[in-house]
């Protein structure tokens, strides 16, 4: 596999860098080939703006989306979208690497998702979920964050992790094609032991090692829904995918 | 009341930035005073980083809650983050007024929360949900989408929008101890006629003229949990609070 992990962690030595580097080596190991896009050592823009386009179909009035569709075309993004868009491209599977901020992604790599999955490229029209324009390639977000896991879940004290990671995983990965993992998760981070590190990074090892196998979260289906996106069957999707 | 709109729009001419004018105008003909962060007039940085920091606890290795528990205390954050922090420290109203880009806020919106909702002084230990730091105050989230209103909702191809925009309400707005009304919407509004513009205008001024009598909608208390956070009845809190 090609392997493209997307990193955003503003301190070089955090336990999610090392993540990261633990992801590089097992995966490059099992004989992936695997590049990094280091965003905080890239110092990434995560501004989308006009600057964003070198052609502008209408120069007076931004539309983004429009913008990008008209740029990806022409080979006319920033030059540092299109490397990304490159890497994304070449990617059989996408690695989001990033510590929880505010239940989401920190910005640098929220820019990175407004930035670089281009419309026209990775959806559009009725390009999206099962016939977005990445599908056929993965995704895993492999996070850390300060709360136990006990704090999430049905009766717990913010609900399910996946529910509040679900304009990440279903909004936005799924969105675009590709077929979603299960988050990995390293809970608890700033408070646990050197030894409880390691052992998280150990079973980060295990799971990027059968990563081949690993089943993906099923999400809404096309052929669920006519022409104007009404569901042909009142009956929902399956619970699963309600659930993320 | 004091209100601060948060805007986050890359043309100035979008709708989302005629609906934070009609909120200007609607809230200062109540006899309230309004201020705007207009974040791309700004040049808003979006990047959470060490630099955010005059002082460092620990200069060797950034944690980045930590530091700005310490430099909200000795008034030593980033003269942007302080001046931000100032005008929501006055609201008694938040409005993030944003385009719905990939579910959720624009990456330099997402910044501001980042940067602004500082550790310490808007959270932390149990001082979160109702406990929160900004107990007291209100927020309304006002967004604009392209998508239509019946592909959202419980058996609609995406979903419920609330359950999208989770992390949001619930995980950020909710979670600093804000009472948060039901999201604005303006539904599919790179398409519709100016009449229909309008009409969304008209809906967002009668909304705000009352807006003073909108019952927020409910989230987990922290007495339903115990002193570790594990929930004291099994039974969850609000089918409501659920579905949000």
């Amino acid at each position: 596999m090609n392997v493209l992990i997307v990193h955003a962690h503003p301190e070089p030595k955090s336990f999610t860098a090392a993540l990261c580097e633990q992801a590089v080596e097992t995966l490059q190991a099992q004989g992936h080939q695997v590049r990094v896009s280091d965003l905080y050592g890239m110092n990434w823009n995560p501004v989308a703006s006009a600057e964003d386009f070198c052609f502008r179909e209408n120069p007076e009035y931004l539309v983004y989306a429009l913008e990008q569709r008209r740029n990806s075309q022409k080979q006319t993004l920033a030059a540092d979208i299109q490397q990304e868009l490159d890497k994304l491209l070449w990617a059989n599977l996408l690695i989001l690497n990033f510590p929880i901020f505010w239940f989401s992604t920190p910005a640098i790599l929220k820019g990175w998702i407004d930035r670089v999955l281009v419309s026209g490229l990775c959806y559009g029209g009725k390009r999206f979920y099962d016939l977005g324009g990445l599908s056929g390639k993965k995704a895993l977000v492999t996070v850390t964050l300060g709360g136990r896991e006990h704090m999430f879940g049905e009766h717990a004290i913010h609900g399910c992790l996946e529910d509040m990671l679900r304009p990440l995983l279903r909004g936005t990965l799924a969105y675009v094609g590709l077929d979603v993992l299960k988050p990995f998760v390293g809970w608890h981070v700033p408070y646990i032991t050197a030894e409880a590190r390691q052992e998280v990074l150990g079973n980060y090892r295990q799971r990027l090692e059968s990563i081949d196998a690993d089943v993906p979260i099923q999400y809404p289906r096309l052929n669920q829904f006519d022409d104007r996106l009404y569901p042909l069957d009142p009956i929902p999707v399956k619970p699963q995918a309600r659930a993320l």
